[in-house]
Formats: structure tokens, C-alpha cells, sequence
């Protein structure tokens, strides 16, 4: 027993406290939802699981803490979090100070801060660092998040992979399968063409495939359309043992889902001719590609294959997400596709340095954030086709989820002032204090931040992330047991020269200030 | 040279960066202004100071954290600080949300998070914690600032005060002088007493001595007075050798400042009465009480004593006052009373557990807050006369600065309800997730936190917090490099369903938000 072995004969007992009945027990099996827990949080974090999950992330982010203190002699610097707007920050919580009409912010991450203590000299910063994000209505949000940050002066993108191995091989729990070093990497490319996404599940196979040359001279309408059409394609994926595992209604749903979420019609194709259920099309690919598409993707008797034509990246895009469909189908019908003790790390780097901005395409916007340095190669074409410029951002990726990301990063003034007053058309004069701070001799740095929220996750195997936080918001970013955010009554905000101007259309919304404590329970 | 001893023979060399004209030289001995050292805050943290400030504040918290962590089974666990308004917590920043006049509050502490993790079962919680707190218009404040914040269940004070000096001992930077335990404690009544306030600066003596014995049939009119009052009482410190060092304008400027300051008449008196200049009323001093305060207070030579009289608290607050004013001036003619390598730590307990309201002496308040414990020796007056029950708070101090305080909790929910509702007339409203906590089954326990900032900047010897910080807000709250909190388009605060409520009289203030970046500098 955990308490011990030995039995104790009590002489005397006194009582430290009584406890009244508890709203549930505190027996992992006995089934809760999760409002309650996050009601009665005190209660719910006595569960084996809670224990674990913390002690867990306690002791692996010491490990990580003597490993970049005491072993790699980074510095720990607290930066501050009452901080003001940034430009395109419109995520930011905003703070009134008591100067009317002046606001702090509750700041995204340390970027400019860490990036300022290299042009200081402070040339190994990392800190644990508490991050704000308001995602407004987006549900299974949490406001605030903590990130493993790194900055480092002198370094390059090698540097910051190898530091980053040594850290998690460094503090990665014993009682797990170690970390084993170098992690593959893909370029963005890579990724999206074999696996649809930027952040690959690498633990199992069913990568996309190219197919096209096989159906050059196709007579298959859809075929035809796709390929006739620049960056067109015919891509597929291979379910092994998928006539085993898959019903027909799995195929049929999985054709639904990609027509209704990526507008792509998927074709399910079988080794042999006459198990192409109900697929008129199917039955039209000829024997001659059919035989080339079993030797190319090396097809056994029992495989499906999933084949879709279209743009490259939204046919990779689709496949990538049937990719992830199929593995959960196969896994329900008991096959284990994702080994639970495997944790797959990855690498995705060069990725693009601008997007076209979703709302006005012929603008660019940043793929990531504007300080990230271009690709060396790229150089040029930052005043040429800046679109086709890569950066030196990486992604850290494990098991499919991204956990990790960071660049090299911009510390020549002018290339920071022409990315973001000409490429950008941002307001420079927010960020002059970091321009000018380039201009006094910066050191060529770069750096990563860690999700640690998201990494605890991963590593406990916790269905989700309010599991490895002490006191989470729920869903829509309540307290449930404090029940904060709270009303205040007016006189409170008075010495911040604010007042609550009420939606003129709810009432409803007025009035639902009196509702019951917890409205998520 | 810092940079090694070796001499290199360049062949090629890569410029990476050039640098303009620096604002300043970053020299220390180089006088700059520290709006100026604000301003260009990421030059100055070039300095041999800001670099040794930062990385010692670095090196201790990680040793704070093994101590902790890997020797004591301390686990580190975040807290919220997108929390709620807690009663009577007027200082706390808000943050509207984007639910119509729901804020969330930045905590002064982590003070009930700690607590419910106690009921949660994790008995030994620490978190290296950022804290907030809205100063308003008073000067010299840090917005935010950090705690090392520590709880542990099942534990008494004396747990408590040797898990700090154990701390302190482990964590002091190797090129100080050891520190040595147990720290020395006095009880508030005792600070009160021998160095008129509860933060004494112990490295040096001239204590307050009770002399009111001498005087019980002086003819002396202000004497006579003190004596015949309730509390009334004759006080006075010895200065070593104050005729040496102080001069006669001197004696008149303390004199001057215990009148202005505390409405305080303190009489200088010499062991030879011919030496009372010009004070008449010393000189009608009887020989034999000239001779017993020489006897009482081993007076010798060239010793000033000053004296005061009246009521015990007030009299001793002012004495205390003198007492560090007489130091600076001794220091400033070049005695050395306090030294700087000399760490002088000391623990107060037995503090008051209500204290009357400034505004309403009739009614209470909590001298620390309304979750400490009360004295298990007067749990009894508890019910009769509240003002004189003792708590069980502590306060660490350090050279006379207050650098931690704790104390054991109420764990008990009726005795916490009657505290707040019936003693403290709190909305038990607002805490009631706390109270129904305490309700299911509560271990005792008790904790601490130490103000980090504090602490460093006491071990480095800064002349300010704003030293020991990477980026302090500046005097009035400013960030002087990026200029925050600075102005938002309404159009930002829309979400948050807020408007900024102007001061009417006051065009001035509004026109000011034109004023260039950095008022301050």
C-alpha cells in the first residue's frame, strides 16, 4: 500500500478536521463530468491521475531547468507581462492603467523582450513563461499558457535543434521509452506531400503517394480535369489490411467527409478489380494502371487504397486528414496503429516566410511572425517574389501535434524595416524601440518557445490539456469554482476611467448576469 | 581580460552586425540618468551591474528551486492569474472579458490557489510566482513583481522557519559570507520595544531602552505628563560616541524631525550635565537620574543620549525612527555601523490578528489577512475581545527591510466563517468556493512567500528593486523603452464591451496623451 506496510495500534487520535460529504468520489474509475471536477478542483486534483499528471510536469520542468541553467549556462529572466500592444496583436488582453485612456497588455509571448536581452548581452535567456492569448469564442481555449522560451545569441538552426534534443532527452521521464537523437526532420514540402499537414503523426506509415504518372493518359473524367490543371495532381493513400478492418459504410463515410470538408471526391480502389464496390469509375481504371499502382505503392490482397485528384497542396491537404480518419476507424476495430508508448519527434523546416493575407490575397502577410529571418538562399528574392521566399522558422512536432516552434531571427535594422514597413505595411513606430535596439550592434540570434501545456499533455497521456493544469478554464474560459470572469460594480472602475457599454441589442445578455454561478455545469 | 589571455592573429573577419552611435557610454562608472538607463534599457543591461544583478538573481532562484524541488519533494505548480476580484482587494488590476461587464483580476498573490492545493492533496507546493498589484498613485512601486511562495500541510511555524533558513543557507550566493541558522526572532511587542517598528535593522545596537523608572518623581513637565498618561513611558537611545561625530545642528535637525514627523520632543542629554547646550530642560535633570541613566544605559564619555517621552508606541516609533537617522548621519561622517557584508536576519512573530480600521477605529480588520491563524493560546478571546487574540504570523527580515512573511492558516471552515462574516463583516460570498474547500476535510497547514526582488536587490547591494528586474516600469509605472501603458483606437476595446469614461474636468489630462513618448525622461 502506498501508506505502507506496517500496521499501526493506535493509543490515542485526535481530529485534525471533519469532512462533510463530497459531492463525488475521489476514485479514478467513478466517472464525473468535467464541470464538476472543475468545480470542485480541490477535490478532483486529490485523483491518482491529477497527482501524477503535476508531479510529473514539476519534475520535468526542473529537468529542464538544470539542464539549461546548471549544464548549458543559460540565464532565467523574468520579462514583464504588463506590456502594451504590439501591431496585429488583436489577441491581447487589454489592462486600463489609471491614466485615462492608457492600456497595458497582457502579451502573447516574450518575443521582443527575448530578442532585446541579446542586443543586452544576456546571451542565453530562457524562462518559463506565462502567455496570454484572448481567442475570444473560439471554444477549448485557455487564456493563459505557459511556453518553454529560448533565446540564444551566436547560434544557428543546427544549434537551437541540438539544444532542444539534448533538453528533452535530458528531462524526459524515466519510467518512458528514452528520447532517442537526432529527430528526423521534413522540410514543409516534405510534409505536406507526404503527409497533407505541417504537423506529421509519424508514428505509422499510410503516407501519401503521387500517383499522376500513372494516369497521364487517363480516361477518367475527374482524373483528366485534375491533371489538365496547373499544380494538378493524383494522389493516394494505402490502408493496410484496410478490407479487413474497414466496412463499407467506413469507406462510404470517409468519401462523405472528404466531400463535405475539402469539396474532393475520393475513390477507393482494390487490388483486385471486382471488389471495387459500386465505383463505376474505379472499375474504369485500367488493368494496365491498376498493376502499375499495386507495384508503386506496393498494394498487398487485403489493402484498400484511397485515391483523390486536384490542386496538389488541397489534395494532399485531404488525403492527410482521411490519413488521420482511417487511423482512428482501424484503431476501433481493435488494430493499433499508434503505438501509445511511441513518441514520434519531427523536425518541419523551410517553411514559406509570407502567406498571402486570407482576406486580401494580394497582400502578404507573416506565415509565422515578422521578425523571422529569410533563408539564406532566399535572400534575393525577398525584393524579387517575396512570396517565394523561405524562412528559418522550424517546427517542433510530436505525435502530430505541434509542440514546439522558433526561428532565427531578423537583427539587420534595415532588412527588419524594409520586412515590415514595405513587405508588411505595418506601423513601424509601435516597434521603433526594437528597431533601434538592431541598429546598436545586435548579435545574429534565434530561439524556440515549447508549448508546455500541450508537451505535459503528450507525455501523460492526458485526454486533454485542462488535465496537466492545476486550476484550467473551462471551454469558454470560466473559473467554474471561483467563477471568475466576475461582475464588478461600477465604482470599481472608476479609478481606470472605464465604464461597461452594454450590447444595445441584449437585454438577454444584461440579464444573464444574474444567472446561477456556474452556467457551464 | 574577461575574454581570455591568448592573442589571435586575424586572417579574415565577418562583420555581422555594425552599430550606431550609443546614446551613452556603457561604462559604470559612466553617470547616466535612469530614465536615461530605462529608455535604452537594453544597452544598459550591458553593464558589468545589470549583468551581475541578473545572473546571481538567475543562479539563486535555481539553487531556491533544487533546495526545494530535488531535496525537500516541494512540487512547482502554476497558478492562475486570470483570476477574480477577492474581497477587499482594492489593488488589483482588472481586465474586462468579452462577456459585458465580466473582468477577470490579476492576483496580489497566489494566497487561496495555495490553500485549495493543500485540500487537493499537494502537500508541499512552491511556485517562483508573479504578482500584481495596482499602487495607484503611490511612487517607487513595481505593478508587477515576484514572490517565492511557498505551502506546506501539516506543518507549524517552527517547520515553516527552518525550511527558509535551510533555504536561504542553500540557495546564498558562495561569495558571500555563510549564512548562519536559526535566525534570531523577537516578537512584534519586543521589536516594537527595543527598535520602535516591526522591520528592525539588526546589524547594529543602540536599541530603545525603557527608562521610566529613573523618572517616576521628575519635576520635568513633559516628563511628568508621558508618565501620568495609560501606556505612558520615558524612552531613549544611546549614541556610541555621539558627540565625536554628531554636531550640534545635527542634534537640532533630529529634533526637529521627531517634532514635524511625530509631534515627538526628544531631549539630547551628556553624561556631563554642562554639555546639555542650551536645553534647560535637560539641565534641570536631577544628578541622580543623570546618574542612573549613565548607570542603566552604560553611558561613557562621548555618548549622546536622546531621550523622549510619552506613549509607549508612539514614543518607540519615533525613537525608531532616530535611531536610523542617527545612523545615516554617523555613516555619512564615516563611522561604520551597518556592514555591508553583514547579513542581519531575524524572525517576528506574535504580530496582532485584527488591527482597529484607520477609518473606523470601532470596527476590525486583518493586520496580514483574513485566512491567518490566530494564536492557539488565545482561540479563546477569539470570542470575547478579538483586538488582543495574537496571530500566528511571521515576518522574515532582513537588515531591516521586510523580505518574506507567512503564517499558518485557518483550517477550519466555521472558525474561518466567523472570522470573516462575524469579526471581519466580509461578503462570504465571494469566498465561498474557499470556505466549502475547508469543508471537505482540510489539513492544517501554513506557508510563506519571499518578495524576490527584495532579496536580490539586498544580496547585490542595488540601490533599487528597479536594479534586480530586466525591465522594472519606471517611477510612475512607465515602461520608458516601449512606452507602455500607452493609448488604444476605441475601436480595440469594442470587444471587451468598455469605453473610456474621460475625466470631465480635466482637458489637460486628455491633451497629454500628445505629449512625446517618454514623459518621464
Amino acid at each position: 500500500m502506498p501508506t505502507g506496510e506496517i500496521e499501526i495500534k493506535v493509543k490515542t487520535a485526535e481530529l485534525l478536521n471533519s469532512c462533510k460529504k463530497l459531492p463525488f468520489e475521489i476514485k479514478d474509475f467513478v466517472k464525473k463530468t468535467e464541470a464538476l471536477r472543475l468545480q470542485y478542483r480541490y477535490l478532483d486534483l486529490r485523483s491518482f491521475q491529477m497527482q501524477y499528471n503535476l508531479r510529473l510536469r514539476s519534475q520535468m520542468v526542473m529537468k529542464m531547468r538544470e539542464y539549461l541553467c546548471n549544464l548549458h549556462g543559460f540565464v532565467d529572466i523574468e520579462t514583464p507581462t504588463l506590456f502594451k500592444r504590439t501591431p496585429g496583436g488583436a489577441k491581447e488582453f487589454v489592462i486600463p492603467s489609471r491614466e485615462p485612456g492608457k492600456f497595458y497588455c497582457l502579451p502573447q509571448s516574450p518575443q521582443q523582450f527575448k530578442q532585446l536581452l541579446m542586443v543586452g548581452g544576456l546571451d542565453r535567456y530562457f524562462q518559463v513563461a506565462r502567455c496570454y492569448r484572448d481567442e475570444g469564442s473560439r471554444p477549448d481555449r485557455q487564456p493563459e499558457f505557459t511556453q518553454i522560451d529560448i533565446e540564444m545569441s551566436f547560434v544557428d538552426q543546427t544549434g537551437i535543434r541540438s539544444l532542444i534534443e539534448g533538453l528533452l532527452q535530458y528531462s524526459w521521464p524515466i519510467d518512458k521509452d528514452p528520447v532517442v537523437v537526432p529527430f528526423p526532420s521534413l522540410t514543409f514540402a516534405e510534409a505536406l506531400a507526404s503527409y497533407g499537414t505541417d504537423k506529421p503523426d509519424t508514428r505509422f506509415g499510410m503516407k501519401i503517394i503521387d500517383i499522376s504518372d500513372l494516369f497521364r493518359n487517363t480516361e477518367v473524367g475527374f482524373l483528366q480535369d485534375a491533371l489538365s490543371k496547373p499544380q494538378g495532381a493524383v494522389k493516394a493513400i494505402r490502408v493496410s489490411e484496410g478490407t479487413k478492418y474497414l466496412k463499407r459504410k467506413d469507406i462510404d463515410s470517409i468519401r462523405k467527409f472528404a466531400a463535405d470538408h475539402f469539396n474532393q471526391e475520393v475513390l477507393p480502389v482494390f487490388p483486385e478489380a471486382n471488389r471495387n464496390w459500386n465505383s463505376p469509375v474505379a472499375q474504369s481504371i485500367l488493368e494496365e494502371q491498376r498493376s502499375g499502382l499495386i507495384r508503386l505503392m506496393e498494394i498487398r490482397e487485403d489493402d484498400v487504397v484511397l485515391l483523390t485528384a486536384g490542386e496538389h497542396k488541397k489534395a494532399c491537404s485531404a488525403l492527410g486528414k482521411l490519413r488521420l480518419e482511417c487511423a482512428d476507424l482501424l484503431e476501433a476495430r481493435g488494430l493499433v496503429l499508434r503505438d501509445p508508448a511511441l513518441f514520434s519527434f519531427l523536425w518541419v523546416v523551410d517553411f514559406p516566410l509570407f502567406l498571402p493575407k486570407e482576406e486580401n490575397p494580394g497582400e502578404l502577410e507573416s506565415a509565422h511572425h515578422p521578425f523571422t529571418a529569410p533563408h539564406p538562399s532566399d535572400l534575393q528574392l525577398l525584393y524579387t517574389e517575396p512570396e517565394k521566399v523561405r524562412s528559418q522558422h522550424y517546427d517542433l512536432v510530436l505525435n502530430g501535434s505541434e509542440i514546439g516552434g522558433g526561428s532565427i531571427r531578423i537583427h539587420d535594422a534595415e532588412l527588419q524595416r524594409y520586412v515590415l514597413a514595405t513587405l508588411l505595411k505595418e506601423d513601424v513606430n509601435l516597434l521603433s524601440h526594437l528597431l533601434q535596439a538592431l541598429d546598436f550592434g545586435a548579435p545574429p540570434h534565434g530561439g524556440i518557445a515549447l508549448g508546455l501545456d500541450r508537451l505535459i499533455c503528450l507525455v501523460t497521456g492526458a485526454p486533454s490539456i485542462r488535465d496537466v493544469i492545476a486550476f484550467p478554464k473551462s471551454f469558454r474560459g470560466h473559473d467554474l469554482m471561483s467563477n471568475a470572469p466576475d461582475s464588478l460594480p461600477p465604482e470599481e472602475l472608476k479609478p481606470y476611467h472605464i465604464q461597461v457599454s452594454w450590447p444595445a441589442d441584449s437585454e438577454a445578455e444584461k440579464s444573464s448576469l444574474n444567472q446561477p454561478s456556474h452556467p457551464e455545469s
